[in-house]
């Protein structure tokens, strides 16, 4: 009797707000050892790592990426361990990286460069290849570094600061000597950030709903302005760190998660980057493969070593998947949104 | 009988728009030579150079410069003839750049580094100093060269394409082997820009008032979408080429005309800067000394070999100054905008 995978399949396109009945769960056999092709490998899952850039997939709209087609099963990363394999490097029981999708196990053409990682679990725990040792803690490495390029002394804000990105940013902004403050939605992220991960202050914008009252609380906590900003929203949030952006400061663009819902959200005063003749640019951490190796040697190192600390909100079963999702898109979770699968 | 020297002062800060009543013109004298202290340099201003930048020195806002003092003499870049010298290295008949004012005499210490330039009339005329070998060319290069830095082949788009810095930036596009598209406000002008400067095109602002049409008219003359953008205006252009911008490409931010009056003018879709993974730049050019040998090397060269061309409107008398300040910033010259004193 074959296993069965479950999976969850995008079937429609959200109009404005993703809803549940945007998936459905769908039942696969998996693929008995001796159906498998030359180079083949069964992974049976252990986390799926949810990940705001999934949201924008969902539309079927002009993006940096193929929108994810209908009726298939939604992507997603994915680490796991080798259950069957038809590929000389892998053997079951090893511990791997992959872009599995949101399913319980999936078939990979594992001589396809890149499509499964072998990870090692001795000093760093599985679930961290999807949060800060991987995809979202390169793509915080890749725009502190390449973009806002930090100098010590200098003050870095970073948005969504308690989430998967936003605290691999503001970690690494403070080894490199910087004052850091983070924006976060609720007491309980705020406190995290600052009494557990050492940014310096963190401003909670629910608390601070109207933008007058954001823009004095982040004055007060960027007494010096601030030189490099880590975007991760957009909107309100945006406009406020503009006006107290310095002169020859950096904006790394990485996340505009405001917007994601349907109608444009405005930059109220762009005329702000010529008169602090700042640099502001987006960017793809996919698309830099490059960085890949020097910053997971430094994320590895952090978090081998305690230094680099990061926080889990895990669903259990892939049922779970869609709710958990659209709770990340309200930023309900806290630090990296997983779902176990084991 | 000393001389009299006419100025404009800045008698009051604008709301709104700028207007007439903004300025008040003042009689002064002429110090003689024998009053001159040890390195000092009275100058007979042949030309004085109206720049949009001006509008901005107006305001009693935060931004990049400070705001021009009330009753002080309006600044401002010219070119003219040492009528007397306490310094060495100027005599008498020499032609010199430097920043006058408005005003028909300036009195320079010319022992401060850079605070006037002799310069070469054999080969460029005078003018041109204030111009398309001046600090608006600079500025059209600096952009051009180290910002959107073209590929021969790519597309480029700019604002303000008959004024005194687009039309360098087209035409060292040109020269770079870009596909060159500009964007004016009038037949004349945009037939200008084609049919004189060698652009590959043109879109006429005002006959496309409505954003869609203009959308559309862009979208015809960029089949290839744009790859280098030269910011002179914002506001609703800058969101219809933000629509065009192809991935990877580069926005240099030199002016935000639209937005001098008073209210910020949003970006509509800043998003865009993500999903492009665009670098945007805000730009001043009086920060980068460093690129003005280089840059001044190939203007002059191009202008003396008459393949860098430009127009220039010329106001007559230092009393009309105020009102060709305020036509320019409406756009109702046609190129560099000169006042001519002599």
């Amino acid at each position: 009797m074959s296993l069965i995978n479950r999976q969850i399949h995008l079937v429609s396109r959200p109009q404005g707000e993703a809803s549940p009945s945007n998936f459905q769960l769908v039942e696969a056999p998996v693929p008995a050892s001796e159906a498998l092709a030359e180079g083949q490998v069964v992974v049976r899952h252990h986390y799926l790592s949810l990940d705001p850039y999934m949201r924008g997939r969902m539309n079927d709209s002009r993006s940096y990426a193929e929108p994810q087609p209908l009726n298939t099963v939604m992507l997603g990363g994915t680490v796991g361990e080798v259950l069957h394999s038809r590929h000389p490097k892998f053997q079951p029981g090893d511990q791997v990286l992959g872009m599995g999708g949101w399913q319980e196990y999936s078939v990979v053409d594992a001589s396809v460069r890149g499509a499964l990682h072998k990870v090692d679990t001795q000093h760093i725990p599985l679930s961290a290849y999807l949060g800060a040792v991987g995809m979202p803690g390169v793509t915080a490495w890749y725009g502190l570094m390449k973009i806002i390029t930090p100098k010590s002394g200098e003050t870095v804000v970073v948005s969504a600061a308690s989430g998967a990105v936003g605290s691999v940013v503001g970690q690494l902004a403070k080894v490199r000597g910087c004052r850091v403050v983070g924006v976060a939605g609720g007491q309980d992220k705020c406190r995290y950030v600052v009494e557990e991960l050492g940014f310096d202050a963190c401003i909670d914008y629910k608390q601070h709903a109207e933008p007058k009252a954001f823009y004095q609380a982040l004055k007060a906590a960027t007494p010096q302005g601030v030189d490099g900003y880590f975007e991760n929203v957009g909107g309100m949030i945006l406009d406020a760190v503009m006006l107290r952006m310095n002169a020859f400061s950096r904006l790394a663009m990485c996340g505009m998660i405001a917007g994601y819902d349907g109608q444009p959200t405005p930059m109220q005063n762009p005329a702000l980057i010529l008169v602090n003749r700042m640099k502001v640019e987006g960017f793809i951490v996919s698309e830099h493969p490059d960085v890949w190796p020097e910053a997971v040697q430094e994320l590895g190192t952090l978090v081998g070593t305690g230094r680099l600390k990061f926080k889990e909100t895990v669903a259990q079963g892939i049922a779970a998947a869609p709710e958990a999702f659209l709770g990340l898109l309200k930023g309900k979770n806290f630090g990296k949104q997983l779902v176990k699968l084991i």
